[in-house]
């Protein structure tokens, strides 16, 4: 379980496969995001139609509403949202730190205001890994401290060590879990009730490479992170938050030689773009609510580039948005016909874009996966980016 | 085609179908309602996973947006909309009567102003046909004069009188599109291009009865349609607008009886009670938004009767929302999750109470007929109602 075998390789860029608890993950891959248990405006059904493999879900939004007790009750997160191939949790670190309003932060943890209610709530190291255990996910992160784009190196350094600290409490407290010690829950529930139907390796624990866009603090944290005990994955958090994308890019080429062989997770990428460039570049692993949140705002991925479904053109355009897309909303829909849902603010629309993105991403992982078995991914990403961002396309 | 063969009855309750040009409907039959060419949250394999045989849509709200010429150049209606069983358009009748601002009405037509970008727009019996004969749906309504509830005698008779004018043109101009004699649109764009291809038995028209809730009008009225020509449907309009529920069950029930064997179409109806009863009243079609506006609003349909998805009871409630029902809804989720959903604004709980309350009517039809088939439809009602109007549930 949880084991990572590299397939193919071309340049830096990989095949994978990952052994889950709840299936086989072949990398690259794209992850949707299905923030508060489900990817915005899809059932279960649309995903597996559009061929994910992963879903992620995020720690801080189910631990606010409806709480890790209700969803263990209800089965645990893949019963709850219908999903029984693997699922990732995000920790609540990205977002605790992403909230607007109150937010204190100490060696302890994480106090904040939330979103719903706005009752004071903390999250610790422990903590999110004990929702996370009770969630139940494939893959769980450790919880960060997140800095801002732009962060001085002092900021980032003395974030990226709290991280680390916070990274050894996460993995204690995750392998007494595993190892059935229950210790308690800060809100005194039981951890063990949920666990002692499972098999002792039924969740993973991936740590987060924090240090802002610092070159030598991501080296450092590597070189403390590798020491620090044996991974079954490794995640790249704290880009993609603002910077500049060519500084994104170069960030991951010169970490890339010192990056183990284990999987590897570029957190909340992204764009076609942006993920072609990062498998170049030897990332396995994305997520991003792009492709949902771009489709509910009426643009599409095509192979010619983003499309704004919204536009005049597309009034009685009966092609399809994408002739060369296998999803229900190209081989049902003409363009005509989406630009009119849009136009009327039918929520048939919001479904029909984010399942197309979604199977867009998907597929793009799948067409990567194939030009790196033919040891060919140079060749086929320049041949990409002709068409994707040189097209005259809208 | 548009043949309608009675199979079984159960005193006036009856089992018919009907034969249209994009497939059979059995009745009794409810419409799901797609009125900008989609039924909202739902796609057209949802409809057809429901088991839905007949949809229907909207003149007014498809002629100002996206426009029947745009409708017309993808490929018409059933094209447009991804839907390939039969359709019914509604004439418009019913909408610009409903419409708030400003509306004249004369002996030629409505004069009223669009919802969607204030243009003055006219609606006659000539164009009301013209625009449906475009839209291509398998049943056509007649354009009728609509009073508001509690409306006097001299005003639905006034109202009934210029629908039963109306109908004289809206069949003279039908014929004429049917008969391939172009006329001409008041725009000028020509029909026949749509017509060409299409066999001549494409369309019918159903008339609609008004006459407020005075009987001796629709008496009155029923005698005049039924000797103007021969039909093959007949609608009964301007009820369920708002009268006592006991009102629109007299109606019907001393019409009953005065009604000829044609298929008989009660529209805007409606709530699971009203389907029982109406269908006990010799009824055989019905429409109405209620199962996706309520589904939206997070109220579902169960055999127990209505339940609010956002009460606190059903929080971790791992039992389906309704266990007697073999949609996607009850046989995917809990109502513990579909209470989460609705907790937190997701688009997906707006689609699957939808598609659950759609698949309830639908299959509350079909017991419907299986109780007439069995010639015990009054049992039956009876005891569907012990249980649905008498359980102590929310």
């Amino acid at each position: 379980m949880f084991e990572f075998v590299i397939d193919a390789t071309s340049g830096a860029a990989r095949v994978g496969s990952l052994n889950l608890p709840h299936g086989v993950v072949e990398t690259p891959v794209f992850m949707p995001v299905g923030t508060q248990g489900t990817v915005r405006a899809l059932s279960p059904n649309d995903l597996r139609s559009a061929g994910a493999t992963l879903v992620l879900a995020n720690t801080y939004h189910l631990h606010v509403r409806p709480g890790e007790e209700v969803v263990a009750k209800l089965g645990g997160l893949h019963r709850f949202m219908g999903w029984d191939r693997p699922l990732l949790t995000d920790s609540g670190g990205f977002q605790v730190f992403s909230l607007e309003g109150f937010r204190r932060v100490d060696e302890g943890g994480v106090e904040f205001q939330s979103h719903v209610d706005g009752s004071r709530r903390t999250l610790t190291p422990e903590r999110a890994a004990e929702i996370q255990w009770v969630l139940g996910a494939d893959i769980a992160m450790a919880f960060d401290h997140v800095v801002p784009e732009g962060a001085d190196e002092a900021t980032a350094r003395d974030a990226m060590d709290r991280t680390l600290r916070w990274l050894e409490r996460c993995v204690r407290r995750h392998a007494e879990l595993a190892d059935g010690q229950t210790g308690g829950q800060a809100d005194g529930t039981a951890v063990t009730d949920r666990r002692s139907a499972s098999p002792p390796d039924r969740q993973t624990l991936w740590p987060i490479l924090q240090g802002g866009t610092h070159l030598e603090l991501r080296e450092e944290g590597l070189r403390r992170i590798c020491d620090m005990r044996p991974w079954t994955g490794l995640a790249i958090g704290g880009l993609s938050v603002g910077e500049p994308k060519a500084l994104m890019y170069d960030m991951l080429e010169r970490l890339e030689p010192r990056l183990p062989t284990l999987p590897r997770y570029l957190m909340g990428v992204g764009f076609p773009e942006d993920l072609v460039a990062a498998v170049e570049r030897g990332v396995d692993l994305f997520d991003c609510v792009a492709p949902t949140r771009n489709g509910r705002n009426g643009s599409a991925f095509t192979p010619d580039g983003p499309v704004n479904m919204r536009n005049a053109e597309h009034r009685d355009d009966p092609r399809p948005l994408d002739a060369t897309c296998d999803c229900e909303t190209c081989t049902t829909f003409s363009r005509g016909y989406l630009r009119h849902l849009f136009m009327a603010e039918e929520l048939l629309g919001l479904r029909l874009l984010s399942l197309h993105n979604v199977r867009y991403l998907i597929r793009l992982a799948g067409e990567m996966r194939a030009a790196i078995r033919r040891n060919a991914f140079g060749p086929w990403a320049g041949e990409w980016r002709r068409r994707y961002l040189h097209s005259g396309s809208a």
